[in-house]
């Protein structure tokens, strides 16, 4: 047996950083996104999605409105439903997701397709454009929500409707050659395999995934001339091959190109499909992507595509902080590629990966009050240039209300309301703790407690409610220099591996195990291979990155300087931020400089404050900045 | 008498530095340039501007081609041959000089109306769209034109033809109200006024000055929709009163904004006119200006217009240094307004920015053998990124051969051939030398001769030929610490007075004045408000700033470093590159860092080897930075 996670059902999540998070998610976010698809929010963006299926269903009058792919904002809120009930049962949202769940099946053709806009717009051309028109997208959305439904609510109506369009599917793309235009019915496919254990949508996500890239120009030959097909208010070429990542076969990519979100899913299922199949050539092509991402296209705070120009990656090293595109739904995509990674191999990297997105790429897309988000999450902003200036369109110095397309939210909101299933994995002889977040697990070497102060302390402390003769393979964060284990009041030295600590032994009922370690403040040099960074440092305090925001700074914030040594203070609170949140202080003085290199006179006395990075934006508009000058 | 400048007949050039540069004007730039105009070089963009004439000659058939400005193309070579002509007669050039203007003068209509492209193509549309259509602004450069051949090659048929064109023009917006869609005619018509005394076109351009902007609607009331009018490829917005410097009345003005090249030839006759009327209102709206752009929005190379986005201005502190626009007209620009700042008042800021950028901003916008040319000066070139990745299409790693749009090449070369207009000026009590360049001067204080050996050296030389009671007022270089002026061999204490050290006697013939002071290297910090080269440095020498291409380094140039102190040599020659050339070099030993702020284990030992900016791309293509890690 290789390695299997935790399902989401085994663990309970008990965390005084998350719980809260969650909490917002099922009692804000969740229910504001419903309330957005049904048009009941005045002053935002209209979701008309919600009426799309009434009309599909030929239950409400009038035209379709929206993105061609505006059914899967109804899927991905529903799969957020289903975590919600499993955090927290709601008979009226149960309600709902049924009646929900119901007009889908009636919008549902006798021969299981499933697509508001084709059934209501243009049934003639159904399935003829793979490359724009989002019919396999919404697919996959729906077989997720469909799954999550079954698993985290019990709920398997929506199962049965997506196993029929599922088979509908198969039954086209078995015979005929057909390339997803974006990425994402593959994951929906294996997670309905996992679910339903039938083979033969394992063997259609693999189909997807092979054909992609045989022929280079598959799009261009099956994509119609426009206007042939109408579908909404967007515009791709066939023939951009990367953006499409269909230049090379999957097991072939050497590089991450193109559009980042569909690149990430695409990762997410070729991993999973390796674990699944044991194909070491597409577990290799994924370590190669994971090694080409992490090493040369992310940015410190885990955001990744940088360039706005088609939301996409861009080339090694090319990473402007205050143009970064680095969209939510990208490290929301990082963080499953890296939990599908885990499968394949314990491996440190993967889980640190998921930690960073999570306290901050990921993070970072919400307001804390739960009901603004960020599509862009950029490294700097500045005032007037930010969301002004030609090429600075798309960074917004604040979260909007709602966006019209609304990929961001309900993505952040089904990840943290299913943070569950990324903390723990198992196999025959060891229990793997990838995240440090507070939970209790029930795992085949019986029930563990974990609790934990993180990311504020270095401390979390394990509790075997059960016992039993396994490993226990703590996940030491990367940037930790050294840590203490003590078992039962007695320090031991375990085996470290791969980012892992694995302690082994005959664990008894009430066995406790302590870790420590120092969270002291990190400088982070900027990699000088990213132009726009040369002789910049960031700080970051365990997993969390800081950045300078203008409120609180006496100097402007692109002046603000770390060269040399200095002290660094912690404090608390952050005036105007939540009271656990821990700023970081330091004092310095300095001449400012001026165009032409020459020096002010006067020295500026001056206190530089950071919070930490996903806080961003929640007081008044101003500069920010993650890197600064510093050494 | 106010400040007179010396006129170019006045001036001989006598330079290291610049007479083998105006040589390689006069025996290939402008040649090559005309046979371009003539069409006569193969696989370079065909220009077909002399054909246009040719056909509102009604002497070729056929269709107008190229820009809508086309003909200005033909104005600029003639004005820059006025300038070969007095560098280096050659009777070939001034035959064919005088066949073009034939030419051009059997297009001007009966009224005096001279445009070739509507004359050829929309006859019934003259005048009609003074936003896009371009006929003031070719009609400035032929006055520019007109101007020169009779100055500097005491050829008059082009001044004639343009005394009728401007009294056509005259004729026309002395009664109507007209604002120049690209301003450049305002500059055209200082120019013949000068050269006439006839006060009509001096008071014609400060009209079209003085209306501008005082309604911010006049383009959108005054343009036709399109397709009314074509024009050949080229689109801007009515309504765009920022790019079209249509906001605010001229003397209003504060910041620097939109079209660069506009601004700064509407700068230009601003400068010219308040230092002609005494207008200390205009004159006031320059200086704020000047301000601003060098304070505020120039690059430490002299590059100005940041934005590839209308080639225009963005906001304060807005420089990114690989996305740089920095038109190379734009820096020729720049000289135009800052030597007409000088006419205002003897101010060392004004011939620094001459200096800077002669030696850096726009010298760089040519290639050694005079042949090719850069439209966009960046500060940093990424091969795989500049020229390819969104955001960077402008930006060309290596100067192409020629330009749909041939603007720039010409400007440069009218500059450096009339590069003796520059040197010197003169009121009732002083004569002022604003650069260091070897020449002879025939002024109303007598004749003097500069020897220098700038700018390799801080050395220069000025011999009295007939002297007389007078100050010699000698620009010192803002960035000389401190310097010894030597009279007849016995140090003198000049007064120092804004920028200019006046020596005061009653010179005789034979006097000598030697100057002399440190040209050690600098560094340049970044001003940390330009955010994307916060904790960079830069190296310069003299006036040269410098840069690091790839070809001189063992380490990728954006890993370069310049943190702490370090010693640094100079050498020559650089390896490919002209013998007078003064490299610099700097040991050093780093660690790497890596994305995640990590250093690699093993330092590296190498040597920074910089080059003078304006030689950059003369060898094989690679990275470049002006700005690299440093304090």
């Amino acid at each position: 047996m290789g390695i299997r996670h935790i399902p989401l059902k085994n663990v309970r999540i008990t965390d005084g950083f998350w719980s809260p998070r969650q909490r917002l998610m099922t009692d804000v976010t969740i229910p504001y996104m419903e309330k957005i698809l049904r048009d009941e929010v005045p002053g935002v963006e209209k979701s008309h999605a919600i009426s799309n299926f009434r009309m599909a269903a030929g239950e409400e009058t009038g035209d379709f409105y929206g993105m061609v792919f505006q059914d899967s904002d109804v899927a991905k809120w529903l799969e957020a439903a289903a975590y919600s009930l499993a955090l927290k049962w709601d008979d009226a949202l149960s309600r709902r997701v049924d009646e929900t769940v119901a007009l889908i099946g009636r919008c549902q053709q006798p021969d299981g397709y499933l697509n508001t806009y084709f059934t209501v717009k243009e049934p003639e051309n159904k399935w003829k454009n793979l490359l724009e028109c989002h019919e396999l997208y919404c697919a996959g959305h729906l077989l997720e929500a469909g799954v999550a439904l079954h698993e985290a609510a019990r709920k398997d109506e929506l199962l049965h409707i997506c196993v029929r369009l599922a088979d509908h599917i198969c039954g086209r793309f078995e015979k005929e050659d057909g390339i997803p235009g974006h990425q994402e019915i593959e994951i929906g496919l294996l997670r309905l395999y996992h679910a339903t254990g039938n083979i033969r949508y394992r063997d259609m996500a693999l189909r997807f995934l092979n054909l992609r890239g045989q022929d280079p120009e598959w799009f261009k030959k099956h994509t119609p001339a426009h206007p042939g097909v109408h579908y909404g208010g967007y515009d791709i070429l066939a023939d951009d091959t990367i953006y499409n990542q269909t230049d090379v076969p999957v097991r072939k990519q050497t590089v991450a190109r193109g559009h980042a979100v569909r690149q990430l899913y695409m990762l997410t299922a070729m991993a999973d499909a390796a674990a699944e199949t044991e194909d070491t050539e597409l577990q290799a092509a994924c370590e190669r992507l994971f090694e080409n991402i992490t090493q040369k296209q992310m940015y410190v705070t885990g955001a990744v595509g940088a360039s706005a120009f088609h939301e996409s990656f861009t080339v090694d090293y090319d990473l402007p902080p205050d143009r970064c595109y680095g969209e939510t739904c990208a490290a929301v995509a990082m963080t499953f590629f890296a939990h599908e990674m885990l499968k394949l191999r314990a491996d440190g990297r993967y889980a640190d990966l998921m930690e960073l997105e999570l306290y901050n790429g990921a993070l970072a897309g919400m307001q804390q009050d739960g009901k603004r988000f960020f599509y862009v999450n950029p490294l700097a902003v500045k005032i007037g240039v930010s969301g002004v200036a030609p090429g600075y369109e798309h960074v917004l110095p604040q979260r909007p209300p709602w966006h019209a397309c609304a990929c961001c939210p309900p993505n952040l909101a089904r990840l943290i309301a299913s943070l569950g299933k990324y903390l723990w994995s198992e196999d025959e002889s060891t229990l793997y703790s990838h995240l440090l977040i507070g939970s209790e697990a029930i795992t085949r070497h019986g029930r563990i407690r974990l609790e934990s102060a993180y990311p504020w302390e270095g401390k979390a402390c394990y509790t075997m409610l059960d016992g039993g003769k396994f490993s226990l393979a703590i996940r030491i964060p990367h940037y930790v220099q050294s840590y203490n284990i003590i078992v039962n009041g007695q320090a031991v030295q375990g085996e470290m591996k791969n980012g892992y600590c694995y302690v082994s032994r005959n664990w008894q009922p009430g066995d406790i195990a302590k870790l420590s370690f120092d969270l002291s403040v990190r400088r982070i040099h900027a990699d000088p291979r990213v132009r726009d960074c040369v002789g910049k440092a960031a700080l970051a305090r365990g997993p969390l990155i800081y950045c300078f925001e203008e409120t609180d700074q006496k100097v402007p914030v692109f002046s603000l300087s770390l060269l040399g040594n200095a002290d660094t203070q912690e404090f608390r609170p952050i005036p105007g931020l939540p009271d656990d949140l821990i700023g970081l202080r330091i004092f310095r003085k300095d001449k400012t400089k001026q165009l032409n290199g020459q020096e002010n006179q006067a020295a500026v006395s001056y206190a530089l404050n950071a919070i930490p990075y996903f806080a961003w934006s929640n007081r008044e508009k101003g500069d920010m900045a993650v890197w600064i000058e510093g050494l």
